[in-house]
């Protein structure tokens, strides 16, 4: 049995915001670390390399939308979802859970979730085997438990429930996962709003001595807020030596408020997203391209930018224009721009642990951020 | 006053195939050149350095769409169309005529050719000035006389009309043009199918001394066959020592073609067009990656090729994936790879013309090229 290839250092702390390097068979990643979003196996509008040339080290894959197209048969015979999609560095598969517990027609029970496949129309099952068996045969370097997504908001007795199932179907994913050699596998905490729920639900999971630690059940509708006070109450719930995933988070604010709390890895579809729709980050504040007043605006994105768009001296004006006579190019170029942004900003936030100052960073972050707050 | 910056050096002949170097303000183009099509300033969903890393060293740019959107005077403003679509080698703009006699409302006199602006709905005019006026704003290293697009099929009569306006418009278009020290006019020769009338369009022209000369009112419909004839009667028309265009045209079947009737220029949105509806070009003839018999297929587009699509070791099966969910990065990779044999196919043709074998190199292009015809 070769050694373990998963390993979490924690380098620094700063408060409560902690640095690390989170080692996994295709390579480190250092943390406070953000996932772009490879929902079908590729981040939208962007070619790996591009992503890889952002400092991602870490990408997302979903498995619910994977097991249904191409199927999970497919992609291991093409050398798993790092073969497949060509990414040579670290990946997280998602258990499929958040997606089918949105779904709008699905039964819950013990067992699983049943619902109707949207692209063949069968009925399919997801159960925690049946989730890590897809995520087995995908591959990825950490793979999460399949867990019951509270929705939002929801009483105390709905999140018990919720909880009592995660607990049950976490025990059920530890016993089904065949490949703990090379996957790691990390469990969520859930349990909504409600601190004893989280606590409870933590600290099962936590005896099960698992490689690291999500905080699920959260960008469900709750708001920055609640986000914050169910991030500060759960981060100190889980080991200090493994790391923390904070899921499906978020906004740049809701980022370093997150990482002050203690979290160290973020994933999102906002940054790919909103770039499809014109909406761009800069240290100021997000910009909407597609707003008239950048019609004849000669500078790029963000003058402090050196991702390929910006540095490449593409202006606010040309992409103004690519979005109006509807260019692909323009999805590229945006995409590229903001998820080098929150590249950028976990870099920064982890350079300011590592300096010991990162309240003081995140307040400056901050107060430029939020300056013009007009500016969309 | 500077020196000329055009020349044309033929530097071999293969039969009537040519091989040479176009020197431009912007860079040489060494021909057989095809020129990847950038209607609104943007090759469609590719960076410019995907673009240069294609080998393609001139793209072309639309007058008609960059008028209406986003205007020639904000590209002018913004560093011309070089310094608007970040592309720094040669760009050649087309004159407009063909996309508004393609119009279904127009109307059409000798002053020239009045429509409505798809974009504001005001009413707007293309005259031989105007349409020089927005290319010498645009600042296109090469810009094309406007000219009476001829339609197909076209009876003599009307096909006479084309070639006295085209005349016409030409010494129109000269007069109008400010910048000949940095920007080369090209004619059109128009004329229909008929021999008499392309010569007597082709002899007014030459007797005009222009840069280079295009053969235009192809690729209207006319298919294969009649393309070469026509192609094959004009080019003799047109002088040795000058660069030969054939608008608009066409598939790699096409090219070679004309190649061998002694054209040196091309453009046409095929390559990108046809991948981005999943059709890829290999040696062995035209794939149609959405087809099925690709969804389990681990090898690339084609495994001769070297381009970011091939080399990177994205699979068809992947290829077919991203389609099916419908997947920017699906058009982005069948792009590059689409453009990049083109211009293989551009630098194999004239490799074979240097080494006097042209013929000898079609023939074996096109039989391994259409050894499969029903690949599709």
């Amino acid at each position: 049995m070769s050694q373990n290839p998963f390993s979490f250092r924690l380098e620094a702390r700063s408060g409560d915001a902690r640095a690390g390097v989170f080692t996994t068979p295709h390579g480190p990643v250092h943390t406070p670390a953000f996932m772009p979003v490879g929902t079908h196996g590729a981040v939208k509008a962007m070619m790996p390399e591009q992503v890889r040339a952002t400092g991602a080290e870490i990408v997302l894959g979903n498995t619910y939308h994977l097991t249904l197209r191409p199927g999970e048969g497919l992609v291991q015979k093409l050398g798993g979802l790092h073969g497949f999609m060509r990414w040579s560095g670290p990946i997280l598969t998602d258990s499929g859970g958040f997606q089918v517990f949105s779904l709008p027609n699905k039964e819950i029970s013990d067992r699983g979730v049943q619902f109707k496949n949207e692209v063949t129309g069968d009925a399919m099952e997801l159960t925690p085997e049946r989730s890590i068996e897809i995520q087995n045969a995908l591959g990825a370097d950490v793979i999460m438990a399949f867990d019951e997504c509270t929705p939002f908001p929801a009483d105390e007795k709905l999140a018990a429930t919720g909880v009592r199932r995660t607990l049950a179907w976490m025990e059920r994913c530890v016993r089904a996962h065949a490949r703990p050699h090379d996957q790691a596998l990390f469990g969520i905490v859930q349990g909504s709003v409600y601190e004893p729920l989280r606590r409870r639900c933590a600290e099962s999971l936590v005896a099960m001595d698992l490689v690291g630690y999500a905080v699920g059940g959260v960008s469900v509708g709750e708001g920055h807020e609640l986000l914050c006070r169910i991030t500060e109450f759960t981060a100190p719930m889980l080991p200090e030596t493994k790391p923390r995933y904070l899921m499906g988070v978020g906004l740049p604010e809701d980022l370093v408020a997150a990482i002050g709390y203690g979290m160290d890895m973020f994933d999102c579809v906002i940054p790919t997203r909103f770039a499809r729709s014109g909406v761009a980050f800069t240290a100021r504040g997000r910009i909407r391209l597609t707003n008239r007043r950048y019609r004849r605006d000669a500078f790029p994105i963000d003058v402090s930018c050196e991702c390929a768009a910006c540095a490449g001296g593409f202006a606010r004006a040309y992409l103004h224009h690519l979005f109006a006579a509807n260019e692909i190019l323009s999805a590229i170029l945006v995409s590229i721009h903001n998820v080098s942004f929150y590249e950028r900003l976990m870099r920064n936030a982890r350079a300011a642990v590592l300096a010991g100052r990162y309240e003081e960073w995140r307040r400056g972050f901050l107060s430029e951020y939020q300056s013009t707050p007009a500016a969309e």
